[in-house]
């Protein structure tokens, strides 16, 4: 076995499930000790997989520490249930015999994953192994309400291949920038939607036709950070911060490899931190917050950029930048500048391993990361910055998408027999 | 029982051990799956009478969920081991027969507790139960060498009652402000000691007689945060930033009822966090920090005082706010709106359910209360801030002793056994 083919190791508290090496009985009555430590190894077999990609049976062992017969017993089971197959020979190029790789079944869960922006929307089939099987992005009318959003939603859900009632479909998960109660889907304000007190949870329920229950809607920036974290550029690291900026900025954590949330779900309203006193009036009534000094209207603002918005208004401000126009440059490095010591403030505070850069500040990373590291390095002890990364995100507008994605199928790892 | 009496429950996720009910035989051979379940239930009860004070069996078993003989029998456990007595009537005044108490014994295990302030030093020897046998606090010159330091806490500590090398002494735990190592007490930076790679836990070993891996070193706000937690007004929070305001301002978290000391253990480093960039220069080399602001020296400069610092500037201060002084409650004004800017931050990144402001902001609190939460709330969602309590710190200069001695107590409390 080769190192590069086998899955990498979890480290001890990433917050997956980790293995118990306690053999236990098939099939043993539900609620029993033996049956709770077998639906755990279940989950963290499964889990491995769909994170780490194909393996073969000894190197599921090696990760999982779990014996090898412990091992062929719950990929049995896992296989009987329909939640992967073991074919093909491992991509190992080593000596001794080839062995089968097992592998996730793409189809055999499968989440519905919405995205909603200020400008647009966005909907994704996303299956077992983070396979993404369809999605579909279109535009949304600012202002729009949210039973206009809800409409959109479901035909968006409608054109991907997979309706929401499928039972394949675990469930839908909702990235909202603002802020969401998650246990019902309720959000209590979403100031760049122009949203307050929106049970948004039921009302797309309703339109998809599927239970409440089965509708999870989480922050954006959480979101974000979740899908860095499991499938981006947060891979492998325990103490990761995502900073989403579109029209607003928001921060989403994860410490000690499990996201951070806060007491009532709200942690991580970064875009309203102060960086300026001299800067303009935010939407929220204060002077100088992140997201008025580096978000996107500032940018485009001040790279005197007109006429567009999100992802194409940035790339025209990137263009005006690679082809040589001054006065962008400048004012993009004032935004990056603006954004580095908002990132400061975070590195001092938390201590991340990384820091993600995702949204706008993605396409936008190599025109604002030296303006933006020498504001880190600026703000931040040596000491502490030295031991940083600040990186721009790995899967761009899809974070958020694959974190919704993730939220969901975290029901099928926890507990692959509830199906 | 009468609820007043009764210990308060436990949350399910506040970061103590939570007994495990499953019945396991006496003296078992160690490393067996019983013997680790009777270890930890051993700690959860003994954590119980540690943190919420005496308490009866029946008490006892309704807080940790064990049955009335598991109990009896962990307590009988304890008691021979001399960390418990039973004795006395329960304090309940309610019917039924009076049934007696279970109380920790102070002396059984004792923390040697020592800060490390920029104006002065204090030790403390603090027993089981958060019990403080004995306590000392002397003044430490500014700019003393770490020698100088080692030198003065072996002093204090020979003047306590109990000596480093007794038996009954589990370990020695010190707060310093600054970025500590924990697994070996190596201070990496101290900014405001002046003190830059100094193998702090090593040279106090050594000067106290006692093996290294007996010396635990924090830094002094992660230790606040913890004293606060366990043992003063952050009591029964998960969710609490803990500010210590000195020379510097350094934050402590608690996160999910657990310390979050960040990846390197350096996060906290909230003083450097920029609140006014027309604001001084700070010895970190940027303008307008949170601790330039906000700290002792701003606080002295604006109120007019002078030839005086730490907790007896502090009260000048009072004084002359108290007196009418109207130039002198306007700087103060001043400082309890910087304070709350950055208290704002803190607020909407990490959505606590409470403040503690420890440190020179507790004498403080009722001067700056105003302008404080004036602008908390200016800076944070209403939708957020309205969930948080700012509170002032229930400990005052002694949170930080109470947490090095909640650090070195832990090593009891994870096994009663061991000693
Ligand atoms: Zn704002
Ligand atoms: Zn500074």
């Amino acid at each position: 076995m080769t190192t590069s083919a086998a899955p990498r190791r979890p480290r001890a508290d990433d917050g997956r499930m980790g293995a118990m090496d306690v053999r236990a009985p098939r099939s043993p009555r539900a609620g029993t000790r033996a049956s709770v430590v077998r639906r755990h190894n279940l989950g963290a077999l499964l889990e491995c997989l769909h994170l780490d990609g194909a393996a073969s049976r000894s190197q599921l062992g090696s990760v999982t520490g779990l014996n090898r017969s412990t091992v062929a017993d719950l990929v049995q089971e896992l296989a009987e249930r329909g939640l992967v197959v073991e074919d093909g020979l491992s991509p190992s190029s080593g000596p001794g015999r080839p062995s089968p790789v097992v592998h996730v079944r793409p189809s055999a869960a499968v989440a519905l994953a919405v995205e909603l922006g200020v400008d647009s929307a966005a909907a994704a089939a996303i299956g077992l192994g983070g396979h993404v099987h369809d999605q579909v992005r279109v535009e949304l009318p600012r202002g729009s309400s949210p039973q206009e959003t809800v409409r959109l939603v479901a035909e968006l859900a409608a054109s991907l291949g997979v309706a929401p009632a499928d039972p394949r479909v675990t469930g839908v998960g909702v990235a909202v920038p603002g802020l969401t109660r998650r246990v019902d889907g309720f959000v209590h304000l979403a100031p760049n939607l122009g949203w307050k007190g929106v049970g948004l949870g039921s009302m797309l329920a309703d339109a998809l036709g599927v239970p409440t229950e089965r509708v999870h809607v989480g922050n954006e920036a959480d979101l974000g950070a979740l899908g860095e974290h499991r499938r981006g550029a947060g891979r492998g690291y325990e103490h990761l911060v995502f900073v989403s900026g579109e029209v607003g900025i928001g921060a989403g954590l994860v410490i000690e490899g499990r996201p951070m949330l806060g007491a009532a779900g709200y942690a991580g309203e970064a875009g309203h931190m102060l960086v300026n006193p001299k800067g303009r009036q935010c939407t929220c009534g204060a002077f100088g917050c992140w997201e008025t000094e580096a978000g996107e209207a500032a940018l485009l603002r001040a790279a005197g950029v007109r006429g567009a918005r999100g992802v194409a208004a940035v790339d025209a401000v990137v263009e005006k930048v690679t082809a040589g126009d001054e006065s962008a440059a400048a004012a993009v490095a004032e935004i990056g500048h603006w954004l580095g010591v908002g990132v400061g403030n975070l590195v001092n505070l938390l201590n991340p391993e990384v820091v993600v850069l995702g949204g706008i500040f993605q396409p936008l990373f190599p025109c604002v990361e030296e303006p933006m590291l020498s504001a880190v390095r600026a703000r931040s002890l040596a000491e502490v910055s030295e031991l940083v990364s600040v990186v721009p995100s790995d899967l761009g507008t899809s974070a958020q998408l694959h974190g919704a994605a993730e939220m969901v199928l975290a029901t099928v790892l926890a507990d692959p027999c509830s199906r």
